[in-house]
């Protein structure tokens, strides 16, 4: 795509890092990565059931592209032509009529998905269209669904847990998720995926919606084989909130812990949590050590009082950990 | 867009060619205009009302895409990039949903001008896209209807004519159209429409649909004082066989005739029609002299038994035509 691993006058390499996660999470990790380095692979969730992305996969069988194209977007070239084209395929059309709420990315995507009968080769196209600082690719070559076991759906058992089915379900339940399966069990990784984490010096984890969009990727069984036996260093990036429904109440060493259930031989390197968000730092690190990693504390939020990352900041924070 | 107008090794420029026209006429004249001069500039009908143009017209309020994403799709760049960019414009998504029928370039159109506000702002970012080898203008810069005189709707009154409104209404119509208008009468003119006239070596009216995509830039006021006062050349190509509804038992002087009744005081320089489809050349003569122009006689079809022009056999007579 760009001479993205080309090495500097010292003859130094920029780090070679793959960012895994879907939605608003990944747009904010890779928003910072970009930053670091010029050698980004997203590897994206492929289980959205929800809006245009959601549509398009039951009107055409295709895997949905929103988070794709998210993900494409935060990596578009710094010019003018990369900015422009990475707002006309994050516009959304508004009407009365059948194409409200489409994103114009997610048409474009599925559209070089129906004439190269290749997903990543479309992916490739609309990177190279963006001038994108890296590559973006789905997780699994095939739709999934999530389904969720959830408790306290109905408040009078709250001990009792129910199965969920579909991302806008889980992400949305009023119960608490335990944890999450994929449907179809087993499916296959993108093999260009699984090459990337492979290859890597870094992976990195989040943030995101914990059960829906960085979890899965240790269900797809190549790729969590991946993860585990990569010699790439793993580093996990907390969220700045609990999510209502999906991770209410989370303290944050539960996302650790989760994280450990779902994918008990991985091992974290470095875990980077926002300093406000840890009022008792004596659990965290607790969980961290156990998970045979290091804590790093920062001051990552955008200040303005939304839960959401400041891409300096976590630029600043990642570009530490990661050129150290 | 493109260094088009560098003048070569003995410093002649390449002929400034403006095509007229819409649809499947104009993408044919375009494909040939490529192959004779870096230099074209299509004016664009902007008045459709079916399909996927009329679906965005009607739904979003803008200008129908369709016939000028064709003419961007004709023009496009001569290597891998620019014609991939070209299939994906060109793509319709085929479902049992909402998305049916839509072509992706049109989506794509319309996105950049909900973005920029600015219909040609938009297309010249369309045509960068495809490295296309010149500009593509709405002759328009407000949707437009045809509006067809057309007589001989009932059987028993054939001499009774009705106004029929609309380009798939008056294109389809059993009756015989006498002559169009256009609703909102006198519309603007696109100002680098005029001034892409003005500036012209040779104006090229048709093939194409002859009252609903030759006759409306006739009938843009701004548009129609450029196309007669201009010092360009006019070349009028002539189509290949009559349309059912529009031009049924038109003979070859009959386009010639209806273009004279449409814009009286417009001259013509050249009539370029197929051998094939001319039976009796006096007829035809007669009225070519009478617009001030000559004829020339050339085999313009594919041979294929189809009513189309051969791209490189239209070319190959533009060639002589315009460089003369």
């Amino acid at each position: 795509m760009s001479n993205s691993t080309a090495p500097d006058e010292e003859g130094r390499r920029p780090p070679r890092v793959v960012a895994l996660g879907g939605g608003h999470g990944l747009h904010a990790s890779l928003s910072a990565l970009r930053r670091v380095t010029t050698d980004v692979t997203a590897i994206v969730t492929v289980a959205d059931d929800g809006g245009s992305s959601g549509r398009l996969r039951e009107e055409l069988g295709v895997l949905p592209p929103g988070d794709l194209r998210m993900a494409l977007a935060a990596l578009c070239g710094d010019d003018e032509w990369g900015h422009t084209w990475s707002e006309v395929i994050q516009h959304r059309f508004r009407s009365e009529g059948d194409l409200h709420g489409h994103a114009v990315g997610n048409l474009l995507i599925v559209a070089l998905w129906e004439l190269l009968g290749d997903s990543v080769a479309g992916l490739d196209w609309v990177g190279q269209l963006l001038g994108a600082h890296g590559r973006v690719l789905p997780m699994s070559s095939v739709p999934l669904d999530i389904a969720a076991e959830v408790a306290g759906i109905d408040p009078l058992r709250p001990e009792e847990t129910t199965v969920v089915r579909g991302q806008v379900a889980c992400a949305s339940t009023s119960g608490r998720v335990r944890s999450i399966s994929l449907i179809p069990e087993e499916p296959p990784a993108s093999p260009q995926a699984v090459k990337a984490v492979r290859e890597a010096d870094w992976v990195v984890f989040g943030p995101g919606s914990w059960f829906t969009s960085v979890l899965p990727h240790l269900l797809v069984p190549e790729l969590a084989d991946a993860l585990v036996s990569t010699r790439a260093q793993r580093m996990v990036t907390l969220n700045l909130s609990p999510q209502r429904g999906e991770t209410d109440h989370f303290r944050p060493e539960t996302y650790l812990e989760v994280l450990h259930e779902h994918a008990p031989k991985l091992g974290v390197d470095v875990v980077l949590a926002d300093r406000g968000t840890v009022d008792d730092v004596e659990p965290l690190t607790s969980v961290v050590r156990r998970l045979g990693g290091r804590l790093e504390l920062d001051d990552l939020n955008r200040g303005d009082g939304t839960p959401r990352h400041d891409p300096e900041r976590l630029a600043a924070a990642l570009e530490r950990i990661l050129t150290e």
